[in-house]
């Protein structure tokens, strides 16, 4: 008989090793996310991170809003790619990045956007990164769109969704539509404060 | 007849001018805080900055946390003065510092947090910051206490909240205590990662 089971390694998404599972947010929506406890090994090897780690956690939409007002980062990228028919691939990212002491929060987000990688970004800096229109379209921007950003971020943000609006529709994939969106681009971030 | 009027420059808060004013927390508890619109000069003056002003803006205490676990800094200088009893003066601040295109996002959380005051940084960043034991203990301190910081700024905090609890106890004005808080600031922000 056939069974219908999907292995954890045919996931899209895919998930950190077991260690890091300890973080996870629970289940139980009156209660919105709880950092479980970790076991002894991880107290002998760094008392201090335990600390943070042990206390009840909230991870809920006006603080991750906060949070990515201050850390996140809406960006798209333009590479050259001969391979491709309007010569260029169209690279959009979410991106936070925090030192390698609060990974554990890095997780956190991936499980409540149930989607992205956490990655080293360089040196002691993690990040936490969702790319490729689909996952962005189906996670990232809704969530933003419902709960908007109050820095001035919200305008990369919006730059960020009007791009993404058109790799859904196709046009990243004709000469003319890269440059529109090579054009909204250099308006994001550094771009939009000069 | 005397009148008991307390004129604006009176205040023991300082007051932000008029124009600030424009970005004031909603009285309406479900609505939870609104920014007002700007009038028609703004407009002209800098479209780009009145296309978030004019947004909804909810200011909410997860909000907050989350702003601040990215962006806030619990700060405590220690600096020689010869006239008090100690020879030092212990100087407690919380600091948010933002370019100055979110200022007004600085004057919201003054308004939230009832204290504090928004000045230049340094160049074109703008600092809010609260700087005095007793609004530190009544203002900042209970809040960060009921809406725990996820990061390992937490542990900063917890610091921090030490030290005002000392100085409520008068213990900053013996040199013992001095020294003692001086122990526990050592230990504050990079002093935390070495």
């Amino acid at each position: 008989m056939l069974a219908l089971v999907k292995l954890n390694y045919m996931r899209e998404t895919p998930q950190q090793p077991f260690g890091t599972r300890l973080l996870s947010i629970s289940k139980n929506p009156t209660d919105m996310g709880t950092i479980r406890r970790e076991g002894l090994a991880a107290v002998a090897k760094n008392p201090q991170r335990l600390y943070v780690q042990n206390l009840p956690m909230k991870l809920d939409a006006q603080w991750i809003t906060g949070f990515v007002d201050g850390e996140g980062c809406f960006y798209v990228g333009i590479n050259p790619h001969p391979e491709m028919t309007a010569g260029h691939q169209v690279l959009p990212e979410f991106t936070v990045v925090q030192h390698e002491r609060d990974v554990k929060l890095l997780h956190a987000l991936k499980d409540f956007f149930k989607c992205g990688v956490v990655r080293t970004n360089h040196g002691d800096r993690m990040a936490y990164r969702v790319r490729g229109k689909d996952h962005l379209l189906q996670y990232i921007v809704p969530f933003f769109v419902k709960h908007p950003l109050k820095t001035s971020k919200r305008l990369d943000f919006e730059k960020f969704k009007d791009i993404l609006l058109k790799m859904k529709a196709g046009e990243h994939l004709t000469e003319q539509g890269v440059e529109e969106i090579r054009q909204i681009a250099q308006k994001m971030n550094r771009g939009r404060l000069r």
